[in-house]
């Protein structure tokens, strides 16, 4: 049985997972940390790290930015795997996560869900064969209204994905409004549409010479990045000291 | 039997109308019109409007911008409607087009295809049920990867009917990533997609809590727009003047 | 302020719509009936409609068939109108549906969505159009796994809202395995596809010579009926007796 | 220089491989072969293999299933590799075609396109890390109206493909509206929509708890299928005898 610690666990994301893991058979969550104490949860909680004595296996994280660095402390010191699915860290803090690896096993990736781990994969298959047959690439995201950003980090992650695949040699074009040309074979253009509650879609198109080629995820709830967190889990409890991503445990 | 002048008829969509003109049994072209004269054609081509003397009951147009101000005169000198597929026109010339449809009858229309027309009409009909109820609409388009324009025309007068119906309360976003913030309830988004040969697919999205319609309408050759000028074409033999458009043809 | 009853507050859909009523400022649940007890609800809760004195304005049901005689009684008894949200009547339940709907206003419909009821309405004017211009109709209906009946009531409700407006001159075809010859025009071919959990998407696809129109609803969650159901409440409210559907709520 | 014998060119797909074939630079058409010689070509054209004496380094085949054995014999004979994309051979063809394969490269592949049979590969890397997930596997097809069979032999290639990686576990189901039962998890749903000119599109969907992975295919012209045959081409030019597939020559 793996020994897990929540930190963040009265958080939105915190809750499900707790309520994902409760379901697992050979993981269990030990503590909760959470400076917020307003909720109920069949674990002890911890309003800090710090006060925290639990013996654990891994760490899964969903707090914000600014808890990262007393986050890899604690597992540097502890030697706990961690699980690192707080999004929007500034370049240090990226840093500070790529030195904590070499200490301690560190998983981190732009998107937890299984199925956009795996397109984040066979796209680079796809690109390898269709962008040397003169297709071209296009990334469309769907998000909800409230959301701040876009294009979205995972359709980033998408476009870096083909690009690492193909030497960089793609630029990415978020507007072609303002200009009146012919696009460029270099290109990948993204676009972002915003509206209502869309939980999260994401499509890579390859279009070619009277065909298209499109690879579409889409996301009908939070639930799937909490099931991701939770095979993350399972899968870095144990591992050795390093940088880790949803891909090893896709490939496991 | 109606009796049609093709002006343009040696162009690649004069040259398509032409065929399938040909296929229907209540309509035939009794002369063509086009100073390139390479092409083999069974009716009669003349080199210029001016030259042709035939008695025609419609013409049907698919030229470029700078020949319309002489097709309006001929059409209102000799009495006969006209179809005006050619795009791109001036805002001087579209004010010929409207004070000549005031002497003959004129169709045109952003679009000249059955489907982007019935769509035109529906997505009104639900922008008022819809956005009424909270729903935001984005537009997404996808064509070819030498279209010079972004977002199309076609996607264009999509979001202009929705705001007609919707007393001009919309404005049009083409890019978001320059911006951190939510979506505005006031915002029609318009996404243009390029790649590969795609001849154009236009997605009308409603996204409310929880559910999203969608219209898409998806071109397979530019057949269509062909044949949408045909229908047209039969449409407005005999019509008094005015301005008419696709919608016209598509309510009877 | 409408005041209403919650038929079957205790079952899921119960509970959500109580949820959404809850949010809502013009109408509240001012009674409960479920003979499960479990749930811990801001209203009395009486285990069945008898025992129930409460006065209201509309009784919203979501329980399942058996219970739909004993419920138009009272309605009828109490002249309350009633929203009956379950499934799954028999004729003769449907024909008891009719006979009330003389003496109380009653309020069905195979799909609580305000998506779904839209598009109903706005597929019939498309088939006017499309169908006559030789389009062929198809229906694509997704559920979950879990899903007994194949296909949903709201395909066929789709296709009947179709075949209404077009003298009902089509057939419904679910499998074409058997028989190997060319599709007949008047068929309405409609498919099932099974996966996961997916809530429910509906496509109606009209196809034509080198076009394709397709009217798509998702479904993101099942609140969206439990909405759909709270919408009917408030417009069913004072009605006087007859039967009403969503359509006529959209219409509003 | 390529040195190719088209084998059916005056059929319309000869027609089409004619037109490709001829803008390539490295490839070039050096005999047809066709009993009807109404067409014009830039080649010499026989009425049959027989008579044909031209040297060529590769045969390409878009005829009908009973010419198969002829033109077997004569690939063996005059050691020309073979691409083979005739369908609707019998058992006792597909015989003949593995035997020859001994003898001399044959190609052929259930569909010629570049995207499908990247699909092709691409989905069995799916089916094995999300079917181990839980989630279902379903297929849907959408072609043209006057296609006779159901499902399309590209959809049963693609759920064969999908077994064959997975150990032969799954069965396939064609209709659901005859039985009222959940989803079995060792079936593939295949669908099958007929309407209009759709030339040929494929969705093959892996539906999971709360998401769902789509890999889409959509043809817009039979000239794929031309492109497709012209590279095999290519690839099979100088092979050595054994049995190829369009596989092959993506992974080159």
């Amino acid at each position: 049985m793996i020994k897990m610690i929540m930190h963040g666990c009265n958080g939105a994301m915190g809750q499900v997972i707790s309520g994902i893991a409760a379901e697992e058979n050979n993981i269990e969550i030990v503590a909760g940390i959470d400076p917020n104490m307003t909720k109920e949860n069949p674990y002890p909680v911890f309003s800090s790290l710090e006060s925290c004595d639990v013996e654990a296996d891994v760490i899964v994280d969903f707090t914000s930015a600014k808890a990262v660095e007393g986050l890899l402390h604690y597992s540097i010191e502890k030697q706990i795997p961690v699980v690192l699915c707080t999004t929007g860290l500034s370049e240090d803090q990226v840093k500070l996560v790529e030195e904590a690896s070499r200490q301690v096993a560190v998983l981190r990736s732009a998107n937890m869900s299984l199925g956009v781990n795996l397109l984040m994969k066979l796209i680079k298959d796809a690109a390898l064969v269709l962008s040397g047959a003169g297709f071209d690439i296009e990334i469309l995201e769907k998000h909800h209204n409230k959301k701040l950003d876009a294009p979205s980090g995972t359709a980033l992650a998408l476009a870096d994905s083909i690009n690492e695949a193909m030497d960089q040699e793609f630029h990415y074009v978020y507007d072609r409004s303002q200009v009146r040309k012919a696009r460029d074979k270099k290109e990948i253009g993204i676009s972002a549409v915003r509206g209502g509650t869309i939980v999260g879609e994401h499509d890579v198109i390859f279009a070619g010479t009277d065909e298209v080629v499109t690879f579409q995820h889409t996301a009908y709830s939070k639930a799937i990045f909490a099931r991701g967190a939770v095979s993350a889990a399972k899968f870095l409890a144990g591992k050795k000291p390093g940088l880790y991503t949803m891909k090893d445990v896709i490939e496991t």
